[in-house]
């Protein structure tokens, strides 16, 4: 950034005090493109953030305008008030919640925030993707639209770390009854992220099972599909390599990718398997953090192109 | 049992120091239909084994004909010896390793011991069946049976806990690289497990890919199918609740089980659900601990299909 | 027992819906020398027990005197009114929680049941003792009555896995708090145990910081202590050896204990060490299941003692 | 550093696919005033470093003196040759490994990397501290100063995860052994690191006894000590304060510090509490990261003072 300091543009951050919030002010700590104006919270003003020299305030709606951009960390179902309050005062906003995402239900101009296949650099309201889509769509986007996906069920299965889930206090999450668990949930294809899914895949038959790991971060999604004839692991990584070959985060492998080779990073890492004894199937393995790539990496990587800075300014492209 | 202790068969274990064999024991040392003769171990000579007054002893095959019946505890590969010095001298023999499973490639006149379906009574050589598989076939040969399973892919996502490794030191397998991971292996579907499966559903087409979890123990199988027309989660919950009535260990539920409700047991639970949105195809899901109905606890129900003792002589039916 | 089933005392139990109620519960549903007559739970009325034909029923404290002995397994503080209804039903009582232990400020005729140094034979009311001083009480009583501790500061460094601390939601308790973490807490001397054991130890002074853990069961307490002239690890284990030759839970090791030597079981073992360069100054590990000889375990100790069924009665005396 | 880049000086590192050899890596990848010009391993030559553009490269001796300063991060006991060629060439030596510290037995003019109390910008050999020595010479040094300690025993329980006890595969450190647990080793006042917390702690009695955590990084030290007349907490907080108020890594809490406050960062904090009804006896809490403070973050503090680089240059300031 050439910029001078005092002509950066200014964010802010809305319920800053959860997981997300957290990830994304801790990226804007070290972000060489903006300067951070204030961070709000319910239960966490007073304290300090990541944010060097800036405190939690208390969330009030007024502030909001004070800001260039906002970032929204809030329980999904809260954001109207916020929105409203931002559009009112001319403010930009990247919505972390679920409320404008396509198969929401809600109506808006919001531009969906998947960044390697939309353009948000002038979108005054981002709706950043869930983080099951996120891995999910990176991974089948390139083969829909290169038409290598045959007719039948794509079979996602995925899961996720706890961090998911937030951090409101909930007896089924407690250390105790989670470590040494494994759990499927969402079961009968009813889990809200399947309607993004299939908004942002409407031509493609998706079966979906998400669960619920003993680890505190990251997506590790395994998918089965039905591929057209020629199409193979290799055709795949092709088509990735080709489609993702400018991301800042996204890489493709020859070997399955694990959690922990991503973990606390902004990574998503792409592989793709052919099956002995089963042609035209293929296997995927795609990983990812849920807090990273799959949130607040994300919203960055949308910060990025509405404000003009450099792709990779403020990730993290190292798992730690 | 109301037979004099002194007329019980014996029973020996080999290999009793690995987690399964351990397992075995700790089943044997409360079981009332048999008297524990020996342990042989390599590694564990001398030391005390769960069964009361038994201590490890070395591994030498001329003891394996001591005792009525034999549990072979040894490594994949290794039980060639075992098997025909027990032959020679009239022991009965119980094989948990891979080596005279169907598609193993051996030819044996070995049963197989898949508790529910075969009948071992009369055998001199049983199977144990691979814990995957043993999920799996439960899960599935009711519907095949049936006619339930249309033509199309079975698409099984396993998730294990690290004791289905083994205690072998192995530097990918130690806590600071388990901790916080989840990985998919045997990609390609070329894992030996597979092959196991295959050949006892031959007509079905099947793609496993099976993941590590970081827990010490059990196993959760997601399977999602087609099915033929009218054929249901409720259709589906109706052939295990009929064919499975007698097992003192399977048992269906509405809701999906999860790892802890099987850790340390020897209960297989299983559940069915229907798909929202894509009729005619189910999501089935399998919980068991892979060292209980997976191997040490499935092969205590075969003993006592063997030996005449009631089907829940010896086995764990509470998760701890 | 010899005693025919109709004649056998009857138990009941109240609160037996966290995780001592559990244990406790789980212990009675194979001892057989009691008939479990209820088990009573605000949250879980109508959910089945690990007693076989015994469901949860609401908490009514009517119900208390239709057993002989009752275990109260409430949150601390609301024992009063149910030892009221078994006081005047005649039914005797086990109080697990704080309210009737050494140091709590209770006047009571409670008998503290440390089952190895008190009688509680013919009690009426138990005030079964508290996790942390089971532990460092069986370790240092045996060394205090033979004077083998000297001048000095007791410093008694604890560390609990998670189930101590209960199963109500708390969000410094979520797996993603806990997982990765190791924490002292009650710190300055103030925790509500060490009351307990300075009750039960008064001529010793104690140093105590209680520590929590990313597990889910089971306390290992290091104690380093100076002793008398001409003690040493020898002595001590000798001292433990003798006094506890009777006890079906307690054992003396050569090498220190593990938490997972007593995961599950209701063991609680013992250790000491000399220090090299410190000569007067010595070592303790102790290592026990909280929820074992710290809860459950304990009671059914004093269950038996209560009864006169056999001292190993009902007791978990293998790890799992 | 306003140096231009091709006069900045150049570094290597010996051994660097253990964990600690990674994180020096990991921290060099962001330095900015040095040029990384090798990173020597037996087992990984061939593979990526975190340095962008370096590859690990085949252990060879010949290779040391082409940088200016070189880290050996080997098994204790062979840094011999490679200190040997260092020194033939002119390179300077910061040695991670157990070699020359205090204590050690050997003799050499090593200076002890202790960043706060030693001065190293002229030295050719710094002995970078043990991990648990770090923490308690950094608590007590201050006290030991002002006369604070008083006379009796100091005791010292500390945990620490599993990376500290390196990567090499070994059965007990298998993820199956390790989960659940928590182990004192090290038992009788003979661990390695206590030679040296004696050596650099002459007049004061220690006793210490190490754990192993079920966690992958982090070091929590729990200190019990008697204190001079008239201290107490606050006077402990105010020593630290005024001799740490220059470090980029050390900070004084009110509160008890937690292992994830500290995990994947350089810092090191450090608490102090009165403890109720035992006056002129403290308990300090410290936590940092065995491979941050503990290693690498000490090692790379270390590097800055040898180069005259600002002395936060290259480390993490943020747990993540």
């Amino acid at each position: 950034m050439a910029t001078a300091y005092s002509t950066l543009p200014t964010v802010g951050v809305v319920g800053g005090s959860g997981y997300t919030g957290g990830e994304v002010l801790r990226r804007l700590a070290h972000h060489r493109g903006v300067r951070p104006r204030y961070a709000l919270s319910r239960s966490a003003a007073g304290s300090a953030t990541p944010v060097s020299g800036l405190a939690f305030e208390s969330a009030d709606a007024d502030r909001v305008a004070e800001a260039d951009l906002v970032f929204l960390c809030l329980p999904h179902g809260e954001t109207a008030p916020w929105v409203a309050a931002a559009q009112a005062g001319g403010s930009r906003v990247i919505d972390l919640t679920a409320d404008h995402r396509p198969g929401s239900g809600a109506e808006s101009d919001a531009v969906y925030g998947l960044t390697e296949w939309n353009d948000v650099a002038k979108a005054d309201l981002v709706a950043n993707p869930g983080c099951y889509p996120t891995g999910v769509l990176t991974a089948l986007k390139p083969l829909e639209a290169a038409g290598a996906i045959s007719e039948g069920v794509v079979s996602i299965h995925a899961a996720s770390g706890v961090s998911g889930a937030g951090r409101s206090p909930r007896a089924d999450l407690l250390f105790g009854e989670v470590t040494g668990d494994f759990r499927a949930y969402g079961l009968g294809n009813g889990h809200r992220h399947l309607k993004e899914m299939r908004a942002a895949l409407p031509g493609t038959e998706l079966l979906f099972v998400p669960h619920l790991l003993p680890v505190e971060r990251g997506i590790l999604e395994t998918i089965t599909l039905p591929v057209a004839p020629g199409v193979d692991a290799a055709t795949v990584r092709e088509l990735w390599a080709t489609r993702y070959a400018g991301s800042p985060v996204i890489r493709v492998l020859e070997e399955a990718p694990t959690l922990r080779q991503v973990a606390r990073s902004d990574l998503l890492l792409l592989s793709a398997f052919d099956n002995a004894g089963l042609p035209g199937h293929l296997t995927l393995v795609v990983a990812f953090d849920n807090l990273g790539k799959g949130a607040a990496g994300q919203a960055i990587q949308n910060l990025n192109q509405m404000i003009g800075a450099p792709a990779d300014e403020g990730l993290l492209c190292v798992p730690s």
